[in-house]
């Protein structure tokens, strides 16, 4: 098997985002029934483990591994009978996810259940680790939250490494979902100030970009449009993406633009908690948590802190 | 209520595609469990009916209607309980869309079931109803085909307009799917020639840009590589997001893209039944049906056209 080059990291927007680089091969076209019972025979598989929101990593120091081997997870309540076939290593090794139904106060010393955020916020793993774990913490919450045919009712068999769910009642066939959502930078038409908003939910003094699901029968430019309008009034005129990113809570791919506002006047929905216009001053003071309002903006892995940094290079 | 510019057709390469204009506003905010039954009951609501990837049009001479009103529809089988509610027109009256389970061979005269590639490709209605069109035919073969909880198997309701099903067993909340696909041109380093393939059910001689789903943990551009280097064994570098469009076959979100080629030996895999490199000029002709292998090009409304004819234009 020649080693390809499929996820290799590639300089563009995307590729500098948490979650975007996968040092795997997922040969997606050799898939079948027996991928993944196949991949566990392999001397050298490994497994991510992931519970709710979290991830196992076994850590010694400031040192944190991801992957365990199928011989030394007994007491970690791993399902195997739902593990994941993410992909292949260069060397043709099989890597693997699956959930841990261990009590994540409970575990040994030597591993801790890390909520995924804060993986890559600490940057605890390498970059080209973060993607498999995003493919797999996604993959697993979907076959764990889609155990039942939505069809007819009848508890469906995973197959096919993970990638899907078969009803042996009704013969439908389904597969894994990845919910689109736009993320924009507003900008007004002087290319002067920027539009950030909060949710209720959101940590304090946190602003970050506007966002919301695609529905059916949008392009993405229009979902922009829709969502920037529906939350907050203004009006936009040019989209332009400008990257996206994977983003496994659960299972959403992040879709970032940057718009043109037409309009100024803001008017929020019950949605935002606030909402307002930033210059780039503000917004360098934000990115550096040095804002004197307290204010601040998302992790730098976020892809709303790409939207927002790109911006204020511009200049 | 102000009339809202969420959805206008905006000058930009999304909007040029079939499907992707829509003159209703969402008004997604203001769902409710009651939103589908007050909106039947306002004195000029109109349904959109559709069918198994039809819809039903009444037509006089070459004039085709997609809307229609609660009370005419009473001998179509219409499924009033599982009526979407698509959006509002400027004058505030309501749109919807609803399944029609009447015969497609026993309807009356005046109506004529016609499937919705037909319907783009011949251009029966205008581009600010065929979004409308997507948006209904999507939302009404989600929630036909996700009647049942996929976390516990019972039977869900709708609710929302038919932008939510909830289980009233478990309690949790289904959202209609969007399935993201990446379909994109890659051209030569040189700019002279571009990467088409064709499927085993493709119409004959009909060639088409490289395509496939985005899978979970994977950037726009790292699934056009992927599947482009799966499809055809070709390895792309840059990636350039061109457009996205809603397909309603029957609930994706395309996403155009132009590659640039780093190699150009072709490997094709089981999916493809031919791909090769063709010349502008090749395409000149595919695209005005021309030329004189037989070869040729999807329709102009589809995302896959435009992505072709920009290459084309650009020289």
């Amino acid at each position: 098997m020649t080693t390809r080059l499929a996820d290799a990291p590639h300089p563009e927007p995307s590729s500098e985002t948490a979650f975007s680089q996968n040092r795997l091969t997922r040969l997606s076209e050799k898939r079948s029934p027996t991928s993944t019972q196949d991949a566990l025979k392999h001397d050298h598989a490994h497994l991510y483990l992931v519970t709710e929101g979290r991830v196992l990593l076994k850590h010694d120091e400031e040192v944190f591994d991801p992957l365990f081997s199928p011989s030394e997870v007994y007491d970690l309540a791993v399902g195997f009978d739902e593990a994941i076939l993410l992909g292949f290593e260069a060397d043709e090794t099989p890597v693997l996810a699956a959930w841990s139904g261990a009590d994540k106060d409970a575990l040994p010393d030597y591993i801790k259940a890390i909520d995924i955020r804060s993986v890559y916020i600490q940057d605890l793993l390498p970059p080209d680790r973060l993607g498999a774990l995003a493919q797999g913490a996604a993959l697993v919450s979907w076959n764990r939250t889609h155990k039942f045919c939505a069809r007819c009712g009848h508890p469906s068999d995973i197959t096919d490494g993970g990638y899907k769910r078969v009803c042996p009642n009704c013969g439908a066939m389904h597969f894994p979902r990845t919910d689109p959502v736009v993320i924009m930078l507003a900008v007004t038409e002087d290319g002067e100030r920027c539009l950030l908003g909060r949710g209720p939910q959101f940590p304090e003094h946190m602003y970050s970009c506007l966002a919301g699901f695609v529905e059916p029968g949008e392009t993405i430019e229009n979902a922009v449009r829709r969502e920037t309008e529906e939350e907050s009034g203004i009006v936009l005129g040019k989209v332009s993406y400008h990257a996206s990113q994977p983003w496994p809570f659960p299972h959403t791919l992040m879709i970032g633009a940057h718009a043109v506002a037409k309009t100024t006047e803001i008017r929020i929905d019950d949605e935002l908690e606030d909402c307002r216009w930033f210059t780039r001053e503000d917004v360098r003071l934000m990115l550096a948590k040095e804002h004197p309002e307290g204010w601040w903006t998302p992790p730098s892995g976020a892809i709303a802190s790409h939207l927002i940094q790109a911006w204020v290079e511009e200049d």
